[in-house]
């Protein structure tokens, strides 16, 4: 693939504008066109990623979402995700889900600072899907993370 | 879109009319066409959607549920979501679940205006997801709320 | 709808013949002609109302069911409720699940009556939905239960 | 029906070879043709199910696996059986899952008998479901059980 | 089947390259063509696995994870097993998931063995499964295990 059309799923819910970090390092490559469509809480973003695939024609999606600390709120992740997961299958096309849960962090300095690294991370992973998947093949068990510092790959 | 048929769907097991809140504020806007589907229980509420996504064109729903205090009423809550996330994967629609749980509030009182205002601003979002999708964009990230005031974006 | 096929979906497993109870309701009804199908456990149950629904061309069911008190069971009951739920959204009609988990009543006598109030309850449900929804709608939100007192709406 | 291809689904992680026991009673039945296949794990099982009802047009199964004890075990127990309900639901057959929980019982002896008690009496059921639905409708309420003894129903 | 298309997927967040192990083990079976397919995380593996299948038309997969030790790992890790199942479901294919858990072993290097002796058996398994599925029926209910050592059948 040479260019693709790449949706940004996001929510209001969130307190981070996660979406604009990762647009920043998506449009520093030419052949990316960008779509973006908001909605209210997490539980929306499957609808919407499933509307961006068919109605958009979206080649691969970014879904950012930042559940709360509470039970309910986890509960409300779990369905969203099942949903993100739905979406994909019936359209056997990639999305990113990234979520950061409120309770990751200590405080919101940290926080911010998880969203927006995981963010522009999960970017470069959504081209490398999409125009070198090579480069994650080299990568894979090297224990990558998004959010915070990669931990590598064990070694004996 | 100019004109829009929204559907709602209730239950009787709620012990507050939330519909009556959201109808009250969907009724302002002019280009806007009803219609209500009352079931016993939450999950009800999936297979009704489809029907009023399906047999009734409705173009967006709001779902309305309370779900009690009680770890069965968590685990009906989440087979309602998870039901009410398919409906919307096999249509390409939005709904809105509305769902408070007993236990959010600490008496009937703050139960009611959770409810209430609930509701209410989930009106306006499902009138912006048809309406006005480029308000929801502009609110990206910022920590919006319902049934509690919002909480704002995170600044650092 | 003027008569209407109504499915009637139960277990060997249960200890109370919940079926008899809504029947009872049921047949007081003169356009209604009941199916029965008995399976031995709460997880045979969706593809029997699935069956139900595609094979005897019922318009409405009534699925009883009664899930014992140890974590695996509410972990079936769940796996039950899901399949019930998707067998709803894949046909696009309506049954009304009715479980009475072991450990909602304190001794036999209990449960017994919570099973009987909340089969004949429903019984009435299913007949609304099918015959009468205008009734339901009046309903909304007032906080009706099935198996117990109704709670009434919360008044401020 | 008078005679039917029952398939057997197990796994080379359980601890007792349990479709031995159903298919002796089985085979009992004369006009029982029984087509076998084993997976390593209960993962494994809801696939198999789906291909012995599709690809070799088994009319009902019985399906056997042993989760262990341990919270991720029950995990992968939750996920197989939500597999083997919707194998179930995209097939409009019914297939009894017979799981045997290492930690149902206190040693393993006691394991052995209720893995014995419960392939046999579900052996029985499929047999019912198959050939003799009106014996089920018969004990319908009647707290049947499978591994370990009847409990009857409640009497007042 | 006399040869096959084997898929491989796995994850930059593992932190063993466990595709290694396994493809050492099939390519030691000259009728097997290998295809790898590396994604960033567990979650994403559902939508690989179902276009391995439909998209490279591959006969079985083998599916590499590994998941952290955190209550959300444990539910993400939920998420992508029932997002796998329902890819199997909707294909009619087996895949082998080979996840291991953080929290499984005591240490880095247990942890390391563990999913190199899983990938090295389960790669022997998804052979059988294509190959030699009478094996597996032998193996019926001998408490085979992968990642640590068979357990054995319970012998009374």
């Amino acid at each position: 693939m040479r260019s693709a059309k790449i949706g940004i799923a996001d929510t209001t819910f969130a307190r981070v504008n996660m979406a604009k970090f990762a647009m920043n390092v998506l449009r520093q490559y030419g052949n990316v066109k960008i779509i973006r469509y908001t909605v209210p809480g997490i539980k929306d973003l499957p609808v919407a990623a499933k509307k961006l695939f068919e109605e958009k024609n979206c080649d691969a999606l970014m879904v950012f979402g930042m559940p709360g600390p509470h039970p309910l709120d986890k509960q409300s992740a779990q369905v969203a995700s099942t949903g993100l997961m739905m979406a994909q299958l019936m359209t056997n096309k990639h999305l990113i889900e990234v979520f950061v849960h409120e309770d990751e962090a200590k405080d919101n300095h940290e926080l911010y600072e998880i969203a927006r690294n995981r963010a522009e991370k999960h970017a470069h992973n959504v081209l490398k899907i999409l125009f070198k998947p090579e480069e994650l093949i080299k990568d894979a068990g090297m224990g990558k993370r998004q959010g915070l510092p990669d931990v590598g790959p064990i070694k004996l």
